[in-house]
């Protein structure tokens, strides 16, 4: 049975989760769901502290408990793929942009704070809710990067939980980012009398044979098994429409993933020595990567107390960014990774309120 | 001593060359040069042909000989380059644009028309002098292509001399040019996932590997040595400004120079072989290749009759429109082809004087 989204009902969270994609969110244009979110909140206010940074929404209990875990989710989707921007309902399964990736998620937040603003005192933690923007395009747009740094206070905890569409499973950690970009010189010459100049694509094939064969590593951090990867992303060379000169110029960039086991300047030291034979190599990149802290006694009891599955997640998630400030992370939410992205993205009932029950077990709200 | 070319005694070949440096001429703006060779020569008209087409002008005896020798000369120039648009003499040197390539041919081919149209009573054979636009441009402007195909009977005869710079030597023939450029398919994924994906330019490096490694031949054609070459002048590959994608295509472009052992049909299957592994080839260009066809019987009049220097041309030049045509052809001119294309091009007093008393014995007029 498919059925429109306006007929929803907004007290199940299947149907939250519809009409949280109803309210259209792509990068850099939130505003209108984080003031969804926050009018849903505010309306009800009740014990929670509620504060806005821009599109970013950042709600707290007051509970003087020990410990307090942060819960976040990205308001921001991918751009629209060929109609995906509607919700459609078909059953038990929900699809449309940002349905996996990550209204499910949200749906899952908001409802938590809903609990929580209604009854907080069953709540074994204080527990913070991040919804924030920009998690999809650039860095230096990111909403939880901006809140770290304009309001720290407001994201401070001991043990965080991104809602990214993990499965159910319990993705720790995260691995690291190093993109570099790496050039050849040569000397142009015509093409009928190369040995005139140095034909810098020439020079860089010995290079990229080497980085096309790397075999990389799987490294053990905490039991899991974390794949690295590299790749080359990028090559350039030659003069755009001229093909009688001998190019004086060719550029290669790479993309490496590394294990939490490394800093970005050990991963930096390896991507060079591989590198070596270019004229110059540029940082384009470097994201630290976030250990899985599995015998953290938060994330144990997270992880063991919930008798979650545990796997490495080989994508960079803003879990590094906790990681990078000493509060472990992990990442766990309903959908499935692996068809976020994509224009047919969807989540189904199951796992939201699958995500939902653990999430609600382990700061006491269900 | 440096002199302006205000004050050239238009009467000496030397001077002449600068005046003629003067009338700036770059590629599809030869129209005023063209002008300018037309005028002097109707101003004075006694027993020449002269034809005009757009920026072409074609001037031809009318003897009755037996044979007819084309003589030719491109009129453009390439671009300006660094203030040396403005011709400056400088005893017995000329610098500026276009003073080797090639002002100095096309002072002899002007001043060999004057002498044709005082007296052509000498003259051994039949001449015709074609003046041409846009030879430094693709192939579809040529204005040789252009007269060949709108009033091909305007350029018939039996061997032709173009004036290239060649330093006083024949540079007999000319090789052959295809460009082909090579694509690799692969399969986007996420740079944290690459063996969802499958990497284009991973795929490609083989290829390169083999192509850059390429040795090529010296092929001896009539007891000149042919010296192919085979660069690769253009690669592609990734998504501008994506770092996190494992990229679906990448281009290689190649150019290979072929000894006139071979039709571009043959040049076409050793290229195809090379590319092996691609999943399509795009021929992007592909020149036929003149013979130096030493043997004509006029070739050798000019050749060893006059007792000229011979080496093999390693650029493709309009020669081959004549040699397609079945029309021996060679590169004879004043000024070095090294310095083609610089910005500091210059042309000696004595090469043009060596090439004018050459070419006027050859035609009878001297």
């Amino acid at each position: 049975m498919t059925r429109s989204v306006l007929d929803v009902d907004a007290d199940d969270l299947f149907e939250l989760t519809a009409a949280l994609v109803a309210v259209r969110s792509e990068s850099h244009h939130e505003g209108e769901l984080a003031s969804y979110v926050e009018s849903r909140l505010r309306d009800r206010a009740q014990s929670l502290t509620i504060d806005r940074v821009d599109a970013n929404v950042i709600v707290r209990t007051n509970l003087g408990r020990d410990r307090r875990v942060v819960l976040g989710g990205h308001l921001d989707t991918v751009p629209a793929n060929a109609g995906n921007e509607v919700p459609r309902i078909d059953g038990d399964v929900l699809h449309g942009l940002g349905s996996a990736d990550m209204k499910g998620g949200l749906a899952v937040l908001l409802r938590l704070a809903e609990e929580l603003n209604v009854d907080s005192s069953r709540a074994t933690h204080d527990v913070t809710l991040a919804f924030y923007e920009c998690e999809e395009v650039r860095d230096e747009f990111n909403g939880l990067g901006k809140v770290f740094e304009v309001q720290p206070e407001l994201l401070a905890g001991d043990f965080a939980v991104l809602l990214e569409p993990t499965d159910g499973w319990v993705e720790a950690g995260c691995q690291g980012v190093l993109v570099a970009k790496a050039g050849f010189d040569g000397e142009r010459a015509h093409a009928a009398r190369p040995w005139m100049g140095s034909n810098a694509i020439h020079t860089a094939s010995d290079v990229l044979t080497r980085l096309a064969a790397h075999q990389t590593d799987v490294v053990d951090v905490d039991g899991l098994q974390f794949r690295e990867s590299f790749q080359v992303v990028g090559i350039e060379g030659g003069i755009s429409g001229k093909h009688n000169v001998v190019p004086d110029r060719c550029t290669i960039t790479v993309n490496r993933r590394f294990a939490p086991k490394y800093t970005p300047e050990e991963a930096e030291a390896q991507v060079r020595e591989l590198l070596e034979g270019a004229d110059d190599i540029e940082i384009l990149q470097a994201q630290v990567a976030a250990p899985p802290n599995l015998s953290d006694p938060l994330v144990d009891e997270f992880v063991s107390g919930l008798s979650l599955p545990v796997r490495p997640k080989l994508g960079w998630t803003d879990v590094a960014r906790f990681a990078a400030r000493g509060v472990p992370a992990v990442n766990f939410g309903p959908g499935d990774p692996e068809i976020a992205h994509t224009q047919g993205e969807f989540v189904t009932r199951e796992s939201i309120e699958q995500c939902y029950s653990v999430l609600g077990r382990f700061v006491g709200v269900v």
